[in-house]
């Protein structure tokens, strides 16, 4: 398929026509087709554009898909395949663990299989872009979305943001068997909205932007990410659909991308409540302009891009462009040869949601889960008397938001996964509800506390309260939960709190009354066997924090790489009034970055550099031995981080470089080493120069951002040798 | 004097000592005199710095400064005198409500009468220059210096900057008797700095650093402000004393300010723990480099300035630059014709703390209570009986924060206030603590709440929980202070609580149990009096907020002329999921911006506009007509606010452009009058351009940002009337 001959045969509202995405129910062939009589023809939004569009968003499994390509191509002029796009965010029918849970495993190899799996369901059902990864960098945990996200770390993000491009893209995005074409989100930084409120105000220097915001997106168009969507929010004002500096010049001229720029969710007319356009062609113009290809859900281009090139407002070549990039997808997909891609009606009941599938979800759940207290109570004996009560007991709401295709009926509560590795029943009290609990429901709650030696505790957050639209401005749990744990307390002191939920919570009301508290997250499909393994300690848990919880929500911004400032607080000299502290509660959160728990116990110890000066041709080998000194095989995640003492501008305190998971059998040691060189060093500079500077270093070696074993180093010109 | 002969006398050595600033109690003649043995000399600070500094931090009195001052010319080998500056931020000794609270009167003029008074006592006491007004604005009630702020308006801000400056300075600060001079702080941003934790770190947009945080600072400059002193923070990675865009960039080059430029305490050697100085005399140079002319009390310029020079990093000229600004600020100030200027002992004691100071001080405290709820408790009948209990119902700390001069022993309690309006005994039991309450306290608390009619309680924050390193996570009352006002509700209804405190305070749990809620602030050395006089109603409350009160720590930052989002939240349709809200609570502040209330009731009517259509050369002048519908006279703050609806850059939803405060007998109706002009159309745009745009704009008029009557009206070109 010549695409240049191609266009030239389109008529100009065939091109623009390939600019609009609309959602798969109005298509024909959709399950549940419809007419475009009422609000939709308001919209600009006619029979004729949903014949003619480019691009599809959802669709639910190959078979309407089906229908919907077989159909357009019956209407389409020019036979252009349709792009059948869908938020595949952390899988398909098998839903893994969400993506900040699953960040958590410091373990990108699983993150690409999850990935890679959940292309390989999406493919045989027709679907040909992904809307991920979500690499938006977090600092704050009232946003309901920190649960897509990998967390506080840009270099962690990016790692993680190239495992989930190669988990869906496969080695080639062409010719990769059950690929789907990857689409970066959300361009730029919003995650950093005001008050974690979403769809709030953004507003940074372009330096900060660049330091710790971008390098998430870079990263996975690095790794050859197809796509990328634009953000809701403004950055310094500018919505980001409409925000020139960062689609034309950095996204396009600066990084040199040449793929498809989609917009969200109708965020092209947001620009009018955004109080950028007057109106919604006055939204086209801009949006075009500074370089949205496709328009989602809202109909501005199909409305008004004819009439501003005629007014000579927007160049034709200007549309072409866009077209051609649209075209050049469709074509890298191959879906001039084949529109239905891997779309497979057999395949797709073979291998979606397979026992092959569930396997990995399982896994990739026993590695997201964070052991966060334990006092010795964990694991459980299999012969133990157990309680398992709270409303996660049996609950089956344990996908998580974005898990659209996930069946809740197909779900392995927590109860059982305790039935899988219990030796003896258990004793149980389902609770409705995350918000209330009925009285009996308290009184049956008791009553098996009372009568058994242990309690486990499912706690937390149903998955409405988190993901989009689900903003916080309290992080703690529903008062009611604390509430029964109190009461659960008064009768059993051996209370091990199971909690699931999206977003790092204020647990400081949990601390008093549990003997060990286990972060599990919304753990997906195979969730309830994971957490059951994890609990009897048929595996061990090994993940840690990506993301800071804070002692209380007054912390917020709280991350481990943040700055010094003038006047760092002293642990040693707590009273010093005029220090950067709070009078009334601690600096430190509740649990840093890196941070977590195992069933055995690890010793770091001689911190070694092979030797005191890196220079721009040498590097430095670090090497640390890491000693199992408990009972039980364990992983362990050895982190790495920097520090650049005197920098042009300010530097973090601490910044992840490395990370490496060891397997370590009880008694063993490793030793883990790691590679010191001159680009872990670079740094936006205030003229956004990225570049590294002469001088001491610190390398921190250790189990958390928290606890590390420290050396130095200075780097140097050659000529300088010590 | 000559300054360039004078110069030209001076060693390098001299000139360096003029940089030096150094606390008064090293200097002889102190009260407190003390040789440098110590940790200063290994500081670099010796005796031959302190005899030649070319200023002194603070001074207790006139004796004292005198003392200094002479001994000081006695050793200088130039006679140069010494520059006596001090903080005098509410008063010096007749101490103000801190200034957050007196912006609440939102009256210029009697900003400016505190100043000139506290201008009036430092100046007779021997002090040259004040390290006031503190201009930075706010949108963090952690930040424990929000009481010294004028809150979170740029508007407003910079009218209370111009009036604080010309109150400290009059009308000519080389002519004007009693005037000192004034050095706006802190520049810039501090306000910003992250999660309100003192000294923390600052980041946002040059055009954001513009359009909200420059316009104080640059408000009080074009007021003549004689003195600039740099923040603690950095602004996107650079800390302030280190800043050169900020300094020599944006005040010397664009600003053309050609005054002193001090370091806040420390804030030079504070670069090496920020991490951009590797060492003291790298710290030196960057600071001089950057435009720092005083160093604050550590001593890397005189330790280092001279070895800079020598070597060739810093040029002498440099030097020279700020030497010559020094002395001629002296010169302006005439101190080497009267290095005491207005220092007069006997003068001292007949004005200092006057009668006539006293009742401004009321005054102005009056003019600063917020009454933020009442359902018709309030005022009380003077015959009334009344109860007066809580932690401040006998307490002296009424001074707030930065009153280093004013005395607690002279301050007028509630109780005195109290008594001194009702006609009869009242009942009263005090607490010593705010944090603590003994047992008999409570138990007295209990029964005088008992055999009352209604109860005053007096709740609040003790003043080292704001002020500078006064930061708090937490921003309710202390627990116990909660507990109390519990227990007294159990036994009497009629409650009126009124607030102590430095800071907006989350007040969710205080309503349920109050009738009455009066922000009384830190109200100053006659503070009693004049809570006393509001709560009988000798004085009609009139004072808004300045900064909003959230409904929790969670909603953090909020405030009113934020943005729309492309997504707003939409009052009329509160389950639509997917908007800029938070889902467990609300998106508005318990009490906006502008909110206060009074004992009478104002009705707004008849919005006008002269003309629908704004030009450059025409303006459009607004009047509205607000009626006293109440039976009590009353002043009412009428507040114009105006929304540029589509702009350049997202606008702020409101944004305060005029205000006018009206005097109102019942029944009364007055018109009161705006004009609209271009100018205040204008805002920073993305190419930090500051100009307006033609478009449709929004002119609200009312008694706070949250309610008001809406007009509008068209900008545009001459040519295209209507």
């Amino acid at each position: 398929m010549d695409i240049d001959v191609l266009l030239k045969q389109m008529t100009l509202d065939e091109k623009i026509d390939q600019l609009m995405q609309l959602a798969a129910f109005l298509f024909d062939g959709a399950s549940h087709e419809g007419e475009i009589t009422g609000p939709l023809s308001d919209l600009g939004i006619s029979n004729r554009t949903i014949h003619n569009s480019g691009s599809v968003l959802g669709g639910s499994g190959a078979s309407e898909i089906k229908n919907i390509q077989a159909s357009h191509l019956k209407t389409n002029r020019l036979k252009i395949p349709l792009l059948i796009m869908a938020d595949i965010i952390h899988g398909y029918k098998t839903i893994f663990p969400h993506n900040l849970a699953l960040s958590c495993s410091f373990d990108p190899g699983l993150v690409e299989e999850t990935a890679k799996i959940a292309a390989k369901e999406a493919a045989v059902s027709g679907i040909h872009v992904t809307f991920a990864p979500m690499v938006d960098l977090v600092r704050d945990p009232r946003w309901g979305r920190v649960m897509e996200s990998t967390g506080e770390d840009p270099y962690l993000n990016s790692e993680l943001a190239k495992a989930f491009v190669r988990g869906f893209q496969g080695e080639n995005i062409q010719t990769s068997k059950y690929s789907i074409a990857a689409c970066v989100k959300h361009f730029a930084a919003y995650g950093a909205i005001e008050a974690g409120r979403d769809y709030n105000t953004v507003n940074m220097s372009e330096r900060e932007l660049r330091e710790v915001y971008l390098p998430g997106y870079k990263a996975a168009l690095d790794e050859n990410a197809q796509m990328v969507m634009t953000a809701f929010n403004t950055v310094d004002g500018k919505p980001c659909s409409a925000n020139k500096d960062l689609m034309r010049y950095l996204l396009r001229d600066e990084w040199g991308f040449d793929g498809v720029i989609i917009s969200d969710w109708g965020s092209i007319r947001e620009l009018i409540p955004h109080g950028v356009a007057e109106d919604e062609k006055n939204a086209a113009a801009l949006a075009i302009e500074a370089g949205v290809d496709i328009e989602m859900m809202t109909s501005t281009y199909v409305s008004y891009l004819k009439e501003l090139i005629e007014e000579g407002i927007i160049e034709e070549s200007r549309v072409d462009e866009s077209v051609r990039r649209i075209l050049n997808l469709k074509k890298t997909l191959r879906l001039f040869e084949n529109p239905y891609r891997f779309l497979d009606e057999n395949k797709a009941k073979d291998i979606i949601f397979s026992e092959e599938h569930r396997l990995v979800a399982r896994r990739a759940a026993e590695e997201s889960i964070v052991l966060l207290e334990n006092d010795g109570v964990l694991p459980i004996q299999k012969d133990d008397d157990v309680g398992l009560i709270g409303p996660f007991a049996e609950s089956q709401d344990l996908l998580g938001p974005w898990s659209w295709i996930g069946d809740r009926d197909d779900v392995e509560t927590i109860a059982m996964g305790m039935n899988k590795v219990l030796s003896k029943p258990f004793h149980t009290q389902s609770i409705q509800s995350v918000h209330t609990i009925k009285e009996e429901e308290m009184l049956g709650s008791i009553e098996v506390a009372k009568k058994v030696d242990k309690v486990i505790l499912a706690l937390g957050e149903s998955s409405d309260m988190s993901g989009e639209g689900g903003s916080r401005s309290k992080i703690e749990l529903p008062e009611v939960q604390l509430e029964l744990l109190k009461k659960i307390h008064e009768v059993n002191k051996d209370i091990v709190v199971v909690l699931i939920n999206g977003r790092p919570l204020d647990v400081t009301r949990v601390i008093p009354f549990a003997k060990a508290v286990v972060e599990a997250w919304f753990p997906g499909s195979c969730g309830g066997s994971a957490i059951g393994r994890i609990l009897v300690g048929d595996k061990n848990p090994s993940a840690k924090l990506t993301m800071s919880f804070p002692d209380s929500v007054g912390q917020i911004p709280i991350y481990y790489n943040h700055h010094n400032t003038g006047r760092p607080y002293d642990h040693n000299n707590p009273h010093n009034r005029y220090v950067s502290k709070f009078i009334d509660g601690p600096n430190k959160p509740r649990y840093p970055f890196g941070y977590g728990l195992s069933y055995t116990t690890y010793a770091y110890d001689n911190l070694n550099l092979s030797q005191p000066v890196l220079t721009d041709n040498e590097t430095i080998n670090v090497s640390i031995s890491v000693k199992n000194t408990g009972k039980r095989l364990g992983d362990e995640i050895v982190q790495l981080y920097l520090r650049d003492h005197v920098g042009e501008v300010v530097r973090p305190l601490k910044e992840l470089k490395s990370f490496e998971k060891v397997r370590l059998a009880p008694g063993e040691t490793k030793i883990v080493t790691f590679t010191i060189s001159e680009e872990m060093l670079r740094y936006t500079h205030s003229d956004l120069r990225y570049s590294s500077d002469y001088g001491e270093f610190s390398v921190f070696v250790g189990t958390s951002s928290a606890n590390t074993l420290e050396a130095s180093f200075k780097y140097q010109m050659e000529s300088e040798e010590n």
